[in-house]
């Protein structure tokens, strides 16, 4: 797992870590209240039925409460989707999250990949309906993409679920990082026209506690859910993890204060990254897509600073790299440790430009 | 699964919980303190490859570290077993645990049933050896069996381990809880010999964490191992598991504490139970199947105790319920609360023997 994900402050000598995409902000205190609280219960089995943690869910993103399945993050509900519809044949546009390709492998589907294009950033374009056969079973599509951190078009995804219906495809959109953008781009108001459509959301980012591990998924559909439901281990939601949630969601000014500090942060790193000549790509989430000619990883490694190394990226390769966007502070930390990493280049790389489309 | 699982203290009113069998000492002090610390750590990923949970684990078992899995409590790990082989056929003898029909099933796997004798206690005997022929894939079985608390014999393990071997069928067995029962019984150190054997430990139940989330399963064949490795989704263990796990590994006092509990409580209940006219079966887990014609689970439920009403295993049916082994204070209650029943049940069933062979 060493080359897929970024992350790993266990096997690195890290004092700052851009390599994961998580809230700047930190915990809200009233989950970290609520898991102190929960140490002291966990004697107890967890709601099987996550009772309070679905009211709470679906009081907070105003759906009915029998659309929901929790999962053990994210991940678990991406493979039991794939293992609750086991296609023969499974979409992934790329470069985009390891979790779809690891789910649709242990499902054992055949996976079609769709290169999305580097000259428009990595947004997915018309491509992606000419890519939707009647072969294909699932698409998995992230919106917004990791690592690009780029929003798909409404009107393209509105055309992509039209013709999914009328196809028989089943739709797994991953908006993990969606509350990061701004509104008007979820598509859970769709939920209820489009009963191929499976919603998955995740608290591990937006509320930043990765460590707990707490997903969820919004499907209309009672059948195509049952099968999906029918996958998961039983009380795969800790007691840590019920209480977390019912803490977390509905938490709307600390969402709505991460959104202004993610917007305000992402466009200052964007411009003095760009100002170094490093290539950053559009994206809309609390992170950002950079190409440069210079080893970045390896650079700001040795001065204590973790970021994703895109490499093992299906579809991107040598010189793309993921950072986080954080605090000022830190991010100001990241950019003074990129000039000393140019000031110590050798002299045939200063002032390069290091991006030729 | 309302009917499918005790513990439902969530749509029930209880004072007493005797449905679920987890420790009568409750949880470690060692690990609530790392549960607390814990919680304000998750705002990191938990380490996805679980390190320290590891190597804890190797030493106190005594395996190489190498040979061990982690999951989302046992349950993910039967679930993720029979998803990684995939068998045609699996063989389940019941009664037993529910997880492994529900692990079958999502694999998508035919079951074949093996009735467990009521006249010998439902302990499994040779009917066993000759239940498993060539079209099975892959067998389910519990040491101690659960709901009866039946240990195998040592002998005919070995003759099943052998045959399996012959045949290439995988054993999964599962050792939830074995550490209740004396030593000599689990099948940790047949692991080398056997590569077709999974051994299924959880941390729920011996240091009374079911909140956590915590098992792991041992194999010695990497090709196995790996099989059921791609089931499981990335990052499955939180940090409150990994924390825990780290806590309790070794915790050798506190487990030999609570198998001369467990085997004194047992025993007083086992004696006071019979003297009620209710059957108790042989056991030696912290549990104990009883039957009884007096409907137990409503006459207790009324008096604010919670047990296991068993009419829905699979191979036992209506009169049959599990109680928990737990403290002495709290078996005195169950046991005046049998008595009380018993007291206003209709004169017609006073002093009936309620079990015939």
């Amino acid at each position: 797992m060493k080359a897929i994900h970024g992350g790993d402050i266990y096997r690195n000598r890290v004092k700052l870590d851009f390599s994961v995409n998580i809230n700047p902000l930190g915990m809200p205190e009233e989950a970290v209240r609520a898991m102190r609280l929960a140490a002291g219960l966990c004697c107890r089995y967890p709601d099987p039925e996550a009772e309070e943690l679905k009211k709470a869910v679906s009081v907070a993103y105003r759906l009915p409460a029998e659309w929901l399945l929790f999962g053990n993050g994210a991940s678990e509900l991406f493979l039991a989707a794939a293992h609750g519809l086991r296609p023969e044949k499974v979409l992934i546009p790329v470069p985009s999250f390891y979790g779809y390709e690891h789910a649709a492998k242990a499902a054992g589907s055949r996976i079609r990949w769709l290169e999305l294009k580097r000259e428009n950033g990595f947004r997915a374009g018309e491509e992606l309906l000419s890519a939707l056969t009647p072969d294909i079973g699932l698409l998995f599509l992230a919106n917004p993409n990791n690592p690009t951190g780029a929003l798909t078009e409404n009107r393209l995804l509105a055309a992509v679920l039209e013709r999914c219906q009328r196809q028989g495809i089943v739709v797994v959109l991953d908006e993990c990082f969606i509350e990061f953008c701004g509104g008007g781009h979820s598509l859970l108001p769709a939920l209820e026209r489009f009963p191929n459509l499976c919603v998955i959301r995740a608290f591990t980012k937006i509320y930043a506690i990765p460590g707990v591990r707490l997903g969820w998924l919004a499907c209309a559909d009672d059948e195509l859910r049952g099968r999906i439901a029918a996958q998961l281990p039983e009380w795969n939601l800790s007691c840590f993890a019920q209480a977390a949630g019912c803490a977390c969601a509905g938490l709307e000014d600390y969402v709505e204060r991460t959104r202004r500090i993610v917007r305000t942060e992402r466009a200052f790193l964007k411009e003095r990254l760009e100002g170094l000549g490093i290539r950053v790509f559009p994206g809309e989430a609390d992170f950002l897509l950079l190409y440069a000619q210079r080893p970045l990883y390896e650079e700001l490694l040795g001065r204590g600073i973790l970021i994703r190394d895109c490499t093992s990226f299906r579809g991107l390769g040598k010189g793309f790299y993921r950072i986080a966007v954080k605090s000022r502070r830190e991010n100001e930390i990241l950019l003074q440790a990129l000039r000393e990493g140019k000031e110590a280049a050798p002299d045939s790389r200063k002032g390069e430009r290091e991006w030729k489309d």
